[in-house]
């Protein structure tokens, strides 16, 4: 399992991802569902993947060699706006589905991927968009300024109340660590470290990028802090009066 | 969909379930998910169903009727103790297998229920019970003291960082409130009005029933007041000083 997710605020994009990987309980391994393309001055693109990680290492393997496109042969380091991005990886999605899918299809397994693209290139506004395991794909609105892909549903409510379009980049990326904090206690497929990066809206590239550890010293206050602070604020509401 | 969760703590025993059953997301109505035996002085037992509802409604009406079990004629109103209750459910619930099951499967439907037994029996501690479709089961204990079925995860990080066997009916009531208002809000087929039943210790029936509509002044003040201690709680958190 994983758990990947983005916030599209004024501010820029926040993205983050776990590393855990598994084939049966009982093999598990650490791999960067992450990938990057940062060009400062030009772009910052981040590709974060769920689903078969033999199926997302050769679509970003496709996405760094190029692939034909609209007549051209094109990578993310070069197409020129991010909705040509998206439309890349999900040309390289359907490129992967038509080699491996049969021979998945003859082992009984099914094409599984999804991914999260989000970033900025010269001349347009930051993006973020989910693209799916058909190869079409979403963005992210001001209605719904984040998505997720892998086990999204224990780190969904605190997205649901707090986030808005108008979060800051700072607090976005508390917010992303809650939420993964969340996803971490109820879902041992999902595991540390993790991968974070954040890029500024017009600052063209990625702006921070981070490898947050068990030891990582913000994240262990954010987690303690959050379980008590949670705690603390059951304690505040009123009890029921109903019961005998 | 549904959200049904039960918590055993040492007080005693909390249930609580939604209404909401759906046959495709445009064929949506209320049933109620909770059973009752009430009994007082003698036994207060709850079953929480989810799953099929032509399956958990047979079930019941196996269980109201009696079934033959252990060589006698049956019903939770006259078991001897709880660990016989859950059996005697899961007896009902191979019945309805072995009745249904084929016709079910000829159509491509799997056998899909679940439930929580919740209850005290005289002469007996209260206990808490998740029984499967196969009928088989287990029970909370004092290192897990809640059990859920239907859709589990939304609701489960609060009762994860909260509950423990030394918290109290009132205040686990309003834990179970926060955990359903979680489920609501992010997941359209989980709906009011909810049923809520609490067993206190030793008091042999039930002592708490309570149906719970949107109008329900506490359930507001639950679900108003947890979104913005939410809120408070996130703000209180330190911010990350690595984003540049």
């Amino acid at each position: 399992m994983t758990y990947c997710v983005g916030l599209r605020v004024e501010e820029g994009i926040i993205m983050l991802s776990d590393t855990r990987t598994n084939a049966g309980l009982d093999n598990i391994s650490t791999f960067s569902k992450m990938f990057v393309v940062d060009q400062p001055g030009d772009r910052g693109l981040v590709l974060l993947t769920a689903g078969n990680l033999a199926i997302t290492q050769t679509v970003w393997n496709f996405l760094e060699a190029g692939i034909w496109h609209n007549g051209v042969q094109q990578r993310l380091h070069d197409v020129p706006d991010m909705f040509d991005a998206a439309q890349l990886v999900g040309a390289a999605v359907r490129l992967v589905s038509q080699k491996d899918g049969p021979s998945l299809a003859a082992q009984g397994l099914s094409f599984d991927c999804s991914m999260l693209l989000g970033g900025q290139i010269d001349g347009g506004v930051p993006r973020l968009f989910l693209i799916y395991s058909a190869g079409n794909f979403i963005e992210a609105t001001e209605d719904t300024p984040f998505l997720q892909i892998g086990e999204h549903k224990y780190g969904k409510p605190i997205l649901d109340r707090v986030l808005t379009r108008q979060t800051s980049l700072i607090e976005g990326v508390a917010l992303t660590l809650i939420s993964m904090d969340s996803t971490l206690r109820s879902n041992l497929s999902v595991g540390m470290p993790l991968d974070l990066a954040v890029i500024r809206a017009g600052q063209l590239g990625i702006c921070t990028r981070r490898r947050i550890t068990e030891d990582d010293a913000y994240y262990r206050t954010i987690r303690d802090g959050w379980s008590s602070a949670l705690r603390d604020a059951y304690q505040a509401l009123p009890r029921p009066d109903f019961v005998v």
